[in-house]
Formats: structure tokens, C-alpha cells, sequence
């Protein structure tokens, strides 16, 4: 068994936003030369999430507005305990739930064995600093 | 270490539908003779899910109407952005969301090592057309 | 190819409940000399999760109330059809797919690959009896 661990690091000027890493998991895999077996990838972070959807920008639009509505932001006290510690992002903890925090994607003949629209994007509710996800493939 | 493919057709004939998969789910894993190892098994498509939970019909009804609460049909655009495209399935994409895309079970003793009540089931919500699923099992 | 299997049983005194779970993983892992590979945490049982986020006691009262208002506990027959069955938890049945049932953490040189908040949570709906929580390690 072989196993290849790599870190990427992504720094999003917004609070919500989803980035495609679909790019940088395919060359994590290359780099692997792991040709079946399976690919963890996760969030580092606990306000952030790693799953796997449609690379539409409406679609999003509506993720986000989604999301919003089920898990409002709200930096009071008041509304949410977390923010006594100081913080004000229980909603990105809660968002982070809905999207999951990782993916398994299986690895076929050396590829990412994805259906025909799977895209596999890091999803970012606490944004505007640096954060990791993990990328983890094991097989041969 | 081993591993194992396999891909399953559903044609779920109704646009929202929840299909006990176990079986087919232990027909490969006694086809890839693993005794221990990791089962991962996935929707191949981003509007329909895999996900454990009770096979019960009561259960199931009421997953449809809390899913449909929180995630509601409505085909126009005003709703949705992502139907500005001429889909009209953007619920479809919340609820898969919701309910997850994965399952990763252990193999224990050449065995699901599944809880008392965990059934595996294909979630879909916007059917009446073929979808894939992919089984992968690795280990030894 | 290794692999190591441990059960947990867990009997949390209250209805819902979270408990960190991080300590037991890890001695696990210790347990198992696997360097490098995958670690499967997984709820047994359909009304509980596990899950990984902040050990932070106000964000785990906002995540009660949270997820108390997306699925609200009701006894009755007429609110879920579940409870024709003579049960009451269809609420915990929700409740656990919005926290999922499983996580995978990858292990690298010999530790828990986590970020540097993340810790493992299992997530009790419906307690007040004993449920067994299923660790799962492959590597070498």
C-alpha cells in the first residue's frame, strides 16, 4: 500500500465563497502515482467545508442564499453563545454541517472517478484568512 | 491490498425516492473477496445521495416532507438562480446536500460491519431518468 | 495492508448531547501501529452522529437550539409518520443527517492528521441508553 499526503492553502477575500480544487486534487493524484484506491479530501477548519457539487454560478448564488436562511449570520450574543467566547461566526460552524467537511472520492485506473458533473470544491464560510485542506490518498 | 469496482444503473421512476441498496452493496463485496478494508459507496450524480439510516416507510415519509420544507420545489427563476440555465431541479441539489453524497462503511470479517438497524440507501430527488453509483472497496 | 477495529459504547445521560471522542481515536490509533492511512469513525446506530468541529460549550448549546428548530422533537403520530411505529425520535433521525454519521481523518507518521480545532465529536439525539460508535483503521 502507498499512501501521498499534500496541504493546500486557501485564502478567500470573501466570507461565503466556493472554490473549484478539483484542479489541484487531479495533480495530487499524479503526483501519488496511486492508480486504485481512495482520496480523502478535507477541511482543516471547522467554518469550512470540502464537498462535492455542480460548477454553476447560479447554483451557488443559491447555496448561498440557502444557506443564509437556514443558518443566518448574527454576531450578537444574543442569538448565538459561541460569540461570548469573542467570535462571531457560529452561522460559518453551522453552514460547515449542511455542506460536510470532507469528500472520499474513489481512485480508478490512476483517475478521480467522478460522475460526469462532480466537481469537488472547498467551501469557505469564515473567510478572508489563510486555511488548509487535506489531501490523502492511499492505494497502489 | 485489494480493491474492487463496481458501478450500479437506479431508474427511480418518481422525482423524489429513497431505495434500500444493501443488498447489491453486500453482492460486491462478496464478489471483491475483501475481508477487511473500507467500503465507500456514492452517488455518481449531484441531485441524488447515499446515506444510511432505518429502512421504515413512515420514516422515509417524513424525511420527503421535512427535506421539502427545508429545501422547497419551485421551478422558476425568481427562486432559483441556478434555473436561469433551464433546469429546474435546484432543490434537488439542497436536499442531496442534506442528506450527503457518501457512505464509507468498514469491512470486518469479510462482513459489512454495519450497526443493528444501518441499511444503506440511495436517496434520489429528481429521478425518472438513470443514475449511477459506484461501490469501491479496498484492503485485504 | 493493516487494519485495526475498536467499538466504543457509549450511554449518554441526556437526550441530546455531544462528547468528545478525540482521546479514545487516538489511543486507538496508538493501539494500531499504522503510520500512514485512513481512520473511519462511525455511529452505529441511526439516531446518533459523529462528527468533527470546535470543543467550545456555547457552540454546542447553539447547535442544540439550531438544530431543535430545523428538526423539532414531537411525540405525536400526526407531526411524524414514524411514530405509528411507537416510536418518538423522528426528530433524532434528522437531527443525525444534518450532523452526518461518520468522518474520516487521515493518518500521517503515525498521528491524527486534524487541523488545529478540529476534534471528534459523537452526537447523541435520542440517549438515555447504550450505542456503539465504530473505529476503523487501514494503512501500513
Amino acid at each position: 500500500m502507498n499512501s501521498y499526503t499534500e496541504y493546500l492553502t486557501l485564502n478567500v477575500p470573501h466570507r461565503m465563497e466556493f472554490v473549484n480544487i478539483t484542479p489541484q486534487v487531479n495533480v495530487a493524484l499524479l503526483n501519488s502515482h496511486i492508480r486504485e484506491g481512495l482520496c480523502l479530501v478535507n477541511a482543516m477548519h471547522i467554518t469550512a467545508s470540502v464537498f462535492i457539487n455542480d460548477d454553476e454560478s447560479g447554483l451557488h448564488a443559491d447555496y448561498k442564499h440557502w444557506l443564509e436562511k437556514l443558518a443566518p449570520f448574527d454576531a450578537s450574543a444574543e442569538t448565538y453563545a459561541h460569540h461570548r467566547t469573542g467570535e462571531d461566526n457560529a452561522d460559518a460552524h453551522m453552514k460547515r454541517q449542511i455542506m460536510g467537511r470532507e469528500v472520499v472520492v474513489a481512485v480508478t485506473r490512476g483517475k478521480l472517478d467522478l460522475g460526469p458533473w462532480e466537481q469537488i470544491f472547498y467551501g469557505e464560510f469564515d473567510g478572508k484568512r489563510p486555511k488548509r485542506v487535506l489531501i490523502k490518498i492511499i492505494g497502489e
